[in-house]
């Protein structure tokens, strides 16, 4: 026997939340611990209190609503995502598993369905990245990955720490940032952000692991100089190493490895004025693969690159890594579960190695894991033009709602 | 007979000047009609009239300071620069020509000497045009070669226009915006911006003349997209079509003519996050040589260039020309008296043609114009660390002083 989510009250509630800092062109730029983030954050509190869940906010900000179980000796199903986003991002990122989470409450309440294991549904603090770093850092300290004091510690480009950020919008707290319950296993519902289960006309996907990642930045320290009167041959332009760099990551991406991706997307320049030579430029990279030794040798090739833009330029650089997280493969325990669980509901699934880091990669430490993706349209992601029909959401989260279900009453 | 400038004077005011917006590290941060240009202004005006100065200010902001000659018949004589300066820019820039005009001035007072031909003191607006563009907006009003409603009307980054900052900093002034006396030439003094008077060993520089420049900007429209979970082959990054274009304005640079020089030192990529592949990246180009077909053969290849860095990458793209400047040739009555002053003076000499566009090159449309070159050590220039000695600014001036004096006692 499955369960069968309500398709309407499910829609509704993804299109409550995406009214939380949504923008004109129909998408979310809803920031972690900004006004945005606090006002979803009240408005899903107060649905988690409304199914009568038993809520708590750690001292990261991490969001918990827990529904009890039968057995007492049985471990705690974990089960979400997040609710922050990308600047000018899309609405279906991190709400959609937390929502479909919520959703499968509410049906199991409304069916009257007991299960022999507690189900736990979570909210993660600041799983973009984009305001502070790293990213998935609130499942990252809560996991142990990462010490909570240096965490609370980080900056916005504005100076604001996470923990006056937390405080301000009221959500620092007082439950302990760790497993405070004894856990069995976790699953996260996300949208695919890739093309894959498009191209090849599938409703859901079955994610066997997320692939490693190396992201850093380097810095190239020119001489600030007058554009027009300073000779060519008298030169030294941080902006010139910085395009080679661009350039060599994008070249060591696509000879690497077949799966490998590898970007510079973020470029600061300094001055950034149309009539002065920059002195400082700075780039980063990002290179992810499912085999962690190809993800170190991309990392050194880009260093070797960004040596060579250098001295080609004859000035000076330095790089710094920002993130590096290994590949994870996730249990068969939760990847059967989801298989089965999409299989019962008649959908066309494949197996696939997820490009974006999640948050369940950090609670791959301690319990069982596994992931359903949904259906991303032309594999667009952290954009607002980033689609998913109403009809893959329900899919996906149903095939969640079947597999946390499963693993909640498994004996 | 010629004028002796007073040093310590000179020095101690341009001192002076140098604190109002200075920065930690010895430089200037003083954008046009910002409070610290206001401060500096305030400053200006008083030491006009404590000379004896009759004082304008016009209505785009330029201000004047007035000495009348004894022949009523005899034309203007113009000397002056600006006070603004580039963001984090140097103490020399600008304010070693409006410094030294005002110590002429003073000097003539002290011995009581009189000019056949009026002498006026200039300070122009926003030459830099680094936050409301195009440069040498205010002395370009005046001579007539921009419209000044369509200048007033101009925005910086925060939306703010050209009249409201004027207004806001009490420099919107009364007189009207064009040559109001009748002018008989014009002379500027500037640090040379760049290594060859330094290279060479000479104390000043006879500026011959000014190249004409080509500004402009390109913009790659790519797809906003997830950097890890978007396979390369399905990437539109707009970042790449912008390293490309980068690297081939240096390339049309260093081949197109010996003199040329090419510049993309802005960058503005939209959105600028580690984790998402732009969708927009904005990148400027700026070339500069003493031919106008060389430059407009260098615009030309740059275009080129962005439309076959667009399509590698399958994007679209535009641009948009933001100054188109021909080169500018003073005339030898001027030339010839700042080389007779600097011959006079002692000073071992050279002619140079201006790498950097000066406001004066607005006046030749109008008089006879020339220019004085101090050395700029190591040719930095838009920079804090811009550097010229107390001794090559008070031969600059002197030079300037003395060519001055003769045009202004010429029958």
């Amino acid at each position: 026997m499955g369960v069968s989510l309500d398709r309407d009250r499910f829609v509704a509630a993804m299109q409550t939340q995406a009214e939380i800092g949504g923008t004109d062109d129909g998408g979310l730029h809803r920031l972690a611990l900004t006004d945005e983030d606090r006002r979803v954050r009240d408005w899903f509190r107060e649905q988690m209190e409304a199914v009568g869940l038993e809520t708590r906010v750690d001292e990261f900000g991490n969001m918990f609503g827990r529904r009890l179980g039968t057995d007492p000796e049985a471990g705690t199903i974990l089960v979400g995502s997040h609710l922050d986003t990308q600047p000018y991002g899309g609405i279906y990122d991190g709400a959609l598993g937390v929502i479909a989470a919520l959703e499968l409450i509410r049906t199991l309440d409304d069916k009257g369905v007991e299960t022999a294991h507690p189900i736990e549904v979570v909210n993660w603090t600041n799983e973009e990245g984009s305001r502070f770093q790293p990213a998935m850092q609130g499942s990252g300290v809560w996991a142990g990955s990462h010490d909570i004091e240096a965490e609370l510690a980080k900056t916005d480009r504005d100076g604001a720490t996470v923990e006056s950020e937390l405080e301000r919008i009221g959500y620092r707290g007082d439950a302990p940032a760790e497993p405070t319950h004894d856990y069995d296993a976790a699953l996260e519902l996300h949208v695919e952000q890739g093309p894959y289960l498009e191209e090849t006309g599938e409703d859901v996907g079955i994610v066997s692991g997320i692939v490693g990642i190396s992201w850093g930045e380097v810095t190239f320290y020119g001489e600030a100089n007058h554009s027009g009167a300073t000779p060519m041959h008298s030169r030294s332009d941080a902006m010139m190493a910085a395009a080679d760099f661009v350039t060599q990551v994008r070249r060591i991406a696509t000879t690497i490895g077949d799966e490998t991706v590898g970007t510079a997307c973020y470029v600061d320049v300094d001055p950034n004025s149309i009539n002065v030579i920059p002195k400082e430029v700075t780039v980063t990279w990002g290179f992810r693969d499912p085999d962690a030794t190809v993800i170190a040798d991309a990392r050194e090739r880009a260093l070797e690159e960004a040596a060579a833009a250098a001295k080609r330029e004859g000035i000076d650089w330095e790089f710094e890594d920002r993130m590096d997280v290994d590949p994870v493969y996730f249990s068969d325990r939760c990847v059967d579960a989801v298989q089965e669980a999409a299989d019962s509901l008649g959908l066309d699934s494949m197996r696939i190695f997820s490009g974006g880091v999640h948050d369940i990669q950090h609670a791959t430490r301690l319990m069982d894991t596994g992931m359903v993706f949904a259906v991303s349209e032309d594999g667009k992601s952290h954009t607002e033009s980033e689609f998913t029909s109403w009809e893959d959401c329900y899919s996906a989260a149903n095939t969640l709602g079947n597999a946390v279900y499963d693993l909640a009453t498994e004996e």
